[in-house]
């Protein structure tokens, strides 16, 4: 379980006050805010805090003194002409500040986004919780073997029984290690009389990259969104996406009609080449058509193919 | 006056429905929500909405779950150790995003600003207010002597009528010209029967620059700190610093305890050089020094006394 | 003719001395160096300076120790992949300074664009010079009827001869104005005795916003084709698309490979939302296909018969 | 030794090839191009390319069309009224881009730095090498005991053996495992027939965060004195200092004037409140100064008096 009696306690009572304000609120996303929504074994998202709605994107856009029109419809045609012609600013004025935690090989693919605000729990200052990602066993995928950036199938048997002991065990050791060194439990007590302890900032480097971390961390809704789009993506590693499926529903649920545009014009839809628009073209018009006809290499007509297969 | 009646009447329906959030409130912050704030002739800055308060920046710099200490002394010092050390992440993570009217000469200075998410009204779509940014008599400052960038004396009698005139003239007679090719009001009516009208995004261009524009602007309170040291800066040009000024005011209402830690360390403070830093030991030593016996340039020098003599 | 002898003389220079590096060159580019490229009456884009190459795109993809592969054609397959993947950090690798002279109302939707590195001739400190876009007769476009954003006909007859009478007259009169205000040319004579002259972040608020200006702006080449796929494009505004074109011709120049990418998934491709691709395969299946059947608005159903049909 | 014969091999290939070109080339940074500089044990910085120099920071200052002034002496000036006034856009205008080999604790800590340009090695793709960071025993620091972020002494006998040994046989065993998982070497052999292997991207999370992982990383001069600023302070992790210190002599070999104006006003200069200002003109003024008339905590005391002693 991701949270011990006294976090959950500190959720609770910060749901349990609700305030007056003149802001425009996303009752959506109100019931989601400050509950951790679980991510893999020991991880979560949660909202902190939000600014703006659906009437928000159409606000901005129309630099308006008031807000925004009364008439949903209006709103909704708008922002689907904004998603589709890429007009992204008005919807860089909708943001969203989420508190995670997460594998810290994870954390080191999500920070490569940098148009976000980011606070992570400091390793120099404080001493790491003993909690590691263990994938399940349905999740302990083969390395792919005409991809190579990718999975193949599940590890069985023997084989998947000894990664999964090797991960286990390699967790708890490095981490009885981390604490040796420091000469401190996570709650500071002393483990051995007379000895020093190493610097935090030099033990934390015996700890391996599924250790978890947490941090805050801020975005505006067109850079969630291009992150939603890398991230909620099937060619995505499974441990980040199962991350970004949980955004994912929050988005839904902060700015429905905005989501909705997404999905239709970005996670729904798909790029095609000029080779790709000709070759559609010859196609609609009756030709039999392959990749060389094409002019593309094998891996461009695949896709291409499953792009028009669904 | 900046603001039509219906304009007004937006603003006041906007301001009279309270709503319930989970939220964290800002009580300072929320009596600006809407309102225009008038700065210059026909400008202003008014809130359109905001996330977080200084709690939220010290739970950030905590990673926690709750909603910070309870006792905003810790608070407090907190803030002055992060403003202290440059540790800017945390005041990243509250944002606010503001509506403001401004001459386009001063809106050139300002996008320069490049960490903010922007909305401008578009000329290319719409037809152009009839707003002219018109200095008063006491800001007709004449051009520096000394320094080439900036103001020296005002400007009197014959000259500053005669300037005034001209800035009036041309800009009614530019917009004129601008509606003629139009051929449109502002309200959209044909002027002339019988006439096409010229592109608006081409049109604009006969507009003199200190016509008003528009936008919507957000960005974070790091950046919005940045901007106002820049901007509420005696050097600042004055046009932009009346905006500036008026941005310190919300910024106090909103986060007092930053606010107070950035006009302490930031605002109020300075940079002293390696030599200035050596210029003063030797004067708490007892040494008379000059610019010569303290390695300096002329121009150093008298900035490193300016500064101390506050 | 937008240099002075002055200037052309000082850009030969430039373009005489030749150096060793141990830097990878474009052969390409180094053709561009220096050379003002005309663009509207008095504007203009010169390549000041530049980074990396093709390969430097392979070798940054493959954090290689060497210079990249020698086999040209695996270079460009990998290219070719990176564009079509949205892989953008290796394009990230390259890097491009220009200097650019542009009028006011296109350096206005330029700086829009925020990754990047600005520095502007100010205004705060030198006089303008007096120049202005005036738009050749066949760019005189009319307000388009059924599209607020853009252009229609061209102006003809009495109506554009007006046109450009205005916008002449205007310019010149408000930059007579501008120096009167100022009380000095633009070589810094006084014009006449005995007044102060306004300051100078004063007076160019009586400028149009056709007065040109000039940048150094530097860029890296994902930014740099982000801004092209914008510019370059049909829906662009003519003044701003002169720009881009001249600087399409300068990537093709510096990085053949990767341009050739663009134009192949960027330039000369589209999206299709997942509505859109729905009904391309019932149409491939041989379905009539119309807006209500693949439930698009009419607007969009256009734009994808034009996609399609090229 | 950080480098294999090949590598070596390919660096000495690429510093054989001296080319021309127009651009303007720093005759101190070449002599740096493609050579490894060792940082920590396995480590090291390298530069791989360059855009601009001193005169290239002048140049951008006065938006010129020749190469800047010719009078170094003017330069060197200009250039120290940029760096104490703060314009920054004019560093920007120079551009560098390193070839970096560091453990991933480090580079956690140096992604934070979000305005630079970062192509990692993927460990999805590709196998990590087997080299770990294994501090020296001189930089085995214990846990500072009144400052929770930061070093303490160092520690001594039995203690530090028993940390090195951990560090080393942690780091050596979880990476076997981590090739078990694999069941593949890095060269690419399969180390038991019968199984299939773990992902790539799965097995990483095995490896502890002394691994050593590379990147190319591209920034601009201005962000990368920020990131020296911060790096290369006494504050600053050791493991990072030690690259940052690499990078300060990169610097000062590449644009001398700018490093040492770099020198004078950050790095040796220091910033004082406006409580701290005051109490330095009390203290020129005579007056016997501590924290309680300053106004200060005892915390901010120290650190004024540690400025003023130098």
């Amino acid at each position: 379980m991701p949270l011990t009696p006294e976090q959950q306690a500190e959720i609770d009572a910060s749901r349990s006050e609700s305030r007056q304000t003149l802001r425009v609120v996303s009752e959506g996303l109100e019931n989601y805010l400050y509950k951790a929504v679980p991510c893999l074994d020991h991880g979560f998202v949660r909202v902190i805090d939000y600014m703006g709605d659906d009437a928000a994107i159409v606000q901005a856009a129309r630099v308006s003194y008031g807000a925004g029109t009364k008439k949903s419809r209006d709103d909704k045609g708008l922002i689907r002409y904004l998603m589709r012609h890429r007009h992204s600013t008005p919807f860089e004025m909708c943001e969203i500040k989420l508190h995670v935690k997460l594998p810290i090989f994870v954390a080191r693919q999500w920070i490569r986004h940098r148009t976000a605000n980011v606070n992570e729990y400091s390793a120099r200052y404080s001493v790491m919780d003993k909690e590691f990602y263990i994938p399940q066993p349905e999740h302990l995928a083969a390395q792919a073997v005409n991809n190579r950036q990718g999975r193949g199938d599940v590890l069985e048997g023997a084989e998947a029984e000894a990664v999964l002991r090797i991960l286990r065990d390699d967790a708890m050791s490095t981490y009885d290690n981390y604490q040796r060194m420091l000469n401190e439990t996570f709650e500071g007590e002393t483990i051995e009389e007379g000895k020093t302890g190493l610097a935090r900032e030099l033990a934390r480097m015996n700890l391996t990259s599924n250790v978890y971390t947490q941090w805050y961390w801020k975005v505006d809704l067109h850079n969630l969104f291009h992150f939603l789009s890398l991230r909620a993506d099937p060619h995505a590693q499974y441990e980040i996406r199962v991350f970004a499926d949980a955004m994912c529903e929050m988005a839904k649920a902060w700015v429905p009609a905005a989501y909705e545009a997404f999905e239709e014009y970005r996670l729904g839809g798909g790029s095609v080449s000029k080779s790709g628009l000709a070759a559609i073209r010859r196609m609609l018009a009756g030709e039999e058509m392959d990749a060389a006809k094409a002019g593309m290499s094998a891996g461009e007509w695949r896709e291409l193919e499953a792009l028009l297969k669904g």
